[in-house]
């Protein structure tokens, strides 16, 4: 019998499934409806429906079964406190729900680690020794991976790249802190920045014209950029800029051989990883056979649940 | 007979030295006077000398030496690329002429990696587990120790929290960068901080009273504040202001259980120490019991010798 673990990303309105075998074979996936007023009782049910039909799919032993989440994680108790995907949950002890109803042991951790894990065992972060991770999208996570394991701190938070200071004389963040590279790069901060240049007199026409009937977003201001659109352009050009400096300030801390970088942003294209690429060799201090390998995620949304699934592996010794 | 190793902490005008047990006790130290000017050989003779006199003085087996030299010290090679405590030397590559002439291992490392490993092993950073160690100086200077070792990174490089970016839109650093902290913390941006201020019309007769016959500089800058003058107080809350900001970030990427600071500008006091600890505590995400502890060096300079003492200890398996 083939032996496996599984893996869940629980995401807005369906969890994302997979069955990873022990040697790094992916042997199927699934995905179970959700949406985002389901109760822990139901989610965990049709959870565990999800993964003994997958191990009966395959006819793998599934060892044991890792979840990722969003929000604010208690990953030493298995506690989901709170989570923008299922904002009606409060303090859901998902890992003692979830193993009573598999008979499985359970592990549980934050997205933007079950990402990190997953790219770097099976996408863009193979074979590196320092890397770190970000999921640039309305948060910015991230994690850090030391030969393969998620490197924590000695009290177990760390990883929050999203809330470190990069300008002093910035804005209050909503986390307390100051001028957070989130307050710059999230997804909010995006559109109101293209949103503040119309107002102060850009030509706001592109921005109109991509996002058709729909609201500002990313992605449409991304792709007013890649048409060429001059203000959809500058706000890209900030964001690369900003997002360049995090980077080599990254480098100069961790000395890392790779930065990998996901979420919806980051889909965002030439429009923003030329003028990041720019902003690392105009302000690197590491000569350039120091500096890491600057690169997109590579599984899309695989990267959850193959991430969970690598933590469960490790952790049960598979 | 007592085994030990020595350590060598190269300063502008004297090396200090010392003999450390390989049980952690300090067997003795030494100084050797040097002067700027002095040339690679005869430093190398006058150390060699003094580790010598330190294995007579003992009694000790010194089985190993470790220097920290400031500067670009390339660890891999063993070369003094460039020193500012010994302006003359290029490429000097004192690991093998040290070696060559104590008839011992050598180990060479930067500065703040030795007061880091000082202050871990035998300082404020005892018995943590995670910990990031900050000069503050000419320059501002990094380390990061995990369990006892170094991180030095895929490259080798970590550790230069000085050259993170701060404020997006600060000046170029000689570094390369832009806005970073070095720019706002190190010692000539603080004394520039205090003359801007009096150019621009604050009351400087604080800060001359403090200096007397000599220039500002961060210490008499500190001491005006200690006697209560409004513009070096004004200098100081926004060099804790800025380093508490960073020190939050640094929480926040890595969770570490301690931070410790020194340098010469660490050593201004409750000046620094007070709107540092407010600034962390105003900016914090982390809930109180999962923050470092801010500790100030403990071990003046003393933490350069033992630092570079343990890590031969550490590579020569003592």
């Amino acid at each position: 019998m083939i032996r496996a673990t599984a893996g869940v990303d629980i995401g807005g309105t369906s969890a994302k499934l997979g069955a990873l075998a022990a040697d790094g074979r992916v042997l199927d996936r699934a995905s179970v409806p959700t949406g985002k007023s389901i109760g822990a009782s139901d989610f965990v049910s049709a959870v565990a429906r999800a993964v003994e039909a997958l191990a009966e799919r395959t006819g793998a032993d599934i060892a044991a079964v890792g979840v990722g989440s969003a929000g604010l994680v208690d990953t030493a108790s298995g506690v989901v406190r709170r989570s923008p995907n299922l904002p009606e949950w409060r303090d859901v002890p998902l890992r003692r729900l979830l193993s009573d109803a598999l008979g499985r042991p359970v592990r549980l951790l934050n997205d933007a680690d079950a990402f990190a894990l997953g790219e770097y065992g099976q996408g863009a972060g193979r074979g590196t020794r320092t890397g770190v991770y970000l999921t640039l999208g309305t948060g910015v996570g991230g994690a850090i991976v030391l030969d393969g394991v998620l490197f924590r701190g000695a009290f177990g938070m760390a990883g929050e790249a999203g809330h470190m200071t990069v300008d002093v004389n910035g804005a209050r963040c909503p986390c307390g802190g100051r001028g957070c590279l989130e307050l710059t790069v999230g997804s909010a901060h995006i559109v109101e920045a293209a949103t503040a240049l119309v107002r102060s007199g850009a030509d706001g026409r592109g921005l109109r014209e991509a996002a058709g009937d729909g609201d500002l977003s990313p992605q449409t201001i991304a792709l007013a950029a890649t048409r060429g659109d001059v203000t959809a352009t500058r706000v890209f050009d900030r964001v690369g800029e900003v997002l360049g400096l995090f980077v080599v300030g990254l480098t100069n801390l961790l000395s890392p051989d790779v930065v990998v970088i996901g979420g919806g942003v980051a889909g965002a294209g030439p429009p923003l990883w030329r003028p990041l690429e720019s902003a690392v060799s105009r302000y690197s201090l590491s000569p350039v056979e120091c500096r890491p390998a600057l690169e997109p995620a590579a599984l899309g949304t695989d990267a959850g649940w193959l991430g969970a699934a690598t933590l469960a592996r490790d952790a049960s010794g598979g």
